[in-house]
């Protein structure tokens, strides 16, 4: 009943799906995780530090198998053994550009809702191979409409140029702490003007950044 | 049963307590764990990632709390949702200087031993307040001898100079491969002078990886 009061909240949920993870272009060590819109053309980058990178793109790419399990892969074994599936993530938060997720999880039919960092979320989805969804309200409020150069459309993950096909490059940035540029000396107007262009640079992690700050001064 | 079978292992457990945690010296983004055998003086250092090592400081740091829940910290909140317990940790396996553990967990009576990575499964330990052993064998095969100098002698954590007091200058090195210079060059009588010097430098995390080389060759 508690998952009924979160999707009670008036809005629908939306469903995405991992479209890849875009590497720092700031080079200070954090990545956008790019969700996509699956019945739209929406996208919702979300800005997640090298760790949960690496552990998404491991996950992503099927043929990798990390010699020794990742923190992720232990938390999927641990649930394993105890009976426990992640049935669904939920973003159904976002305060000051911090996107808040939950992992609704069943044992004998007995579900419990657990607060989670998205990027831990989407890192256990992909291991449950559990849907992601967010709320109509916050893709309204973040969603980006990205143009996909026509060379990227069609292809797969394991074809495609993002890092997502090389994880081992995350190894290489690797700060926790997702620092970088501040965009609060900018106006409004000059922030859209600045998204736009990071926009059109594909540059998602900067335009995650921008697109945060815009919603700060909305909300 | 199978918790008996491991600990059937021949050789007898040696209870671990943490030390601390030692600041890569190779700037490789690399960090020691240092582990004090109770009973006794010598110390287990195992090299862990930056993220690994920041959140078992922050395990440490009771004052500190992260806005939002770590892996770690979400692993602990599903299982305490659940009515899971971690009992105990037992490094149980050291081949190619690499550490492997198990975690001990248990529900309704019912316990699952579980693989982890050592780092993971301290950092689990820490916030289940569970003891960390291993085998008297590994001990005897890895164990250093370290000389603590007086003034950090009877310093708490809280107050010893080590990166544990600063979690956030984790973040400032942060590669998830453990890389680094290799020993592999060295004859074993080299190695020995080696892990001397880096011992009396306090330099635990080459002293770890000399140790590494030389149990490589002598296994």
């Amino acid at each position: 009943m508690r998952l009924r009061a979160l999707v009670a909240k008036n809005m629908s949920l939306v469903k995405l799906t991992i479209k890849g993870i875009s590497y720092s272009q700031t080079q200070n060590g954090a990545y956008a995780l790019i969700l996509n819109e699956v019945d739209g053309e929406r996208k919702l980058p979300i800005v997640i530090g090298a760790f949960e990178a690496q552990s998404i793109a491991i996950a992503l790419e099927k043929e990798i198998r990390p010699p020794r399990p990742l923190t992720h892969d232990l938390f999927k074994n641990f649930a394993d053994r105890f009976d426990i599936v992640v049935k669904q993530v939920i973003i159904h938060k976002l305060v000051d550009g911090v996107f808040f997720s939950s992992i609704i999880c069943e044992r004998d039919r007995i579900e419990e809702i657990i607060d989670a960092r998205t990027s831990d979320a989407i890192a256990l989805a992909l291991r449950f191979n559990a849907p992601i969804f967010t709320y109509k309200n916050i893709l309204d409020k973040a969603g980006i409409y990205l143009k996909i150069n026509p060379p990227e459309e069609g292809k797969t993950p394991e074809e495609s140029d993002d890092p997502l096909t090389n994880p081992e490059s995350f190894g290489l940035v690797g700060e926790e702490n997702v620092t970088g540029e501040s965009y609060t000396q900018y106006s409004l107007a000059e922030l859209y003007e600045l998204l736009e262009g990071a926009v059109q640079n594909e540059d998602y992690e900067k335009a995650a950044k921008i697109r945060d700050e815009i919603s700060k001064r909305e909300s």
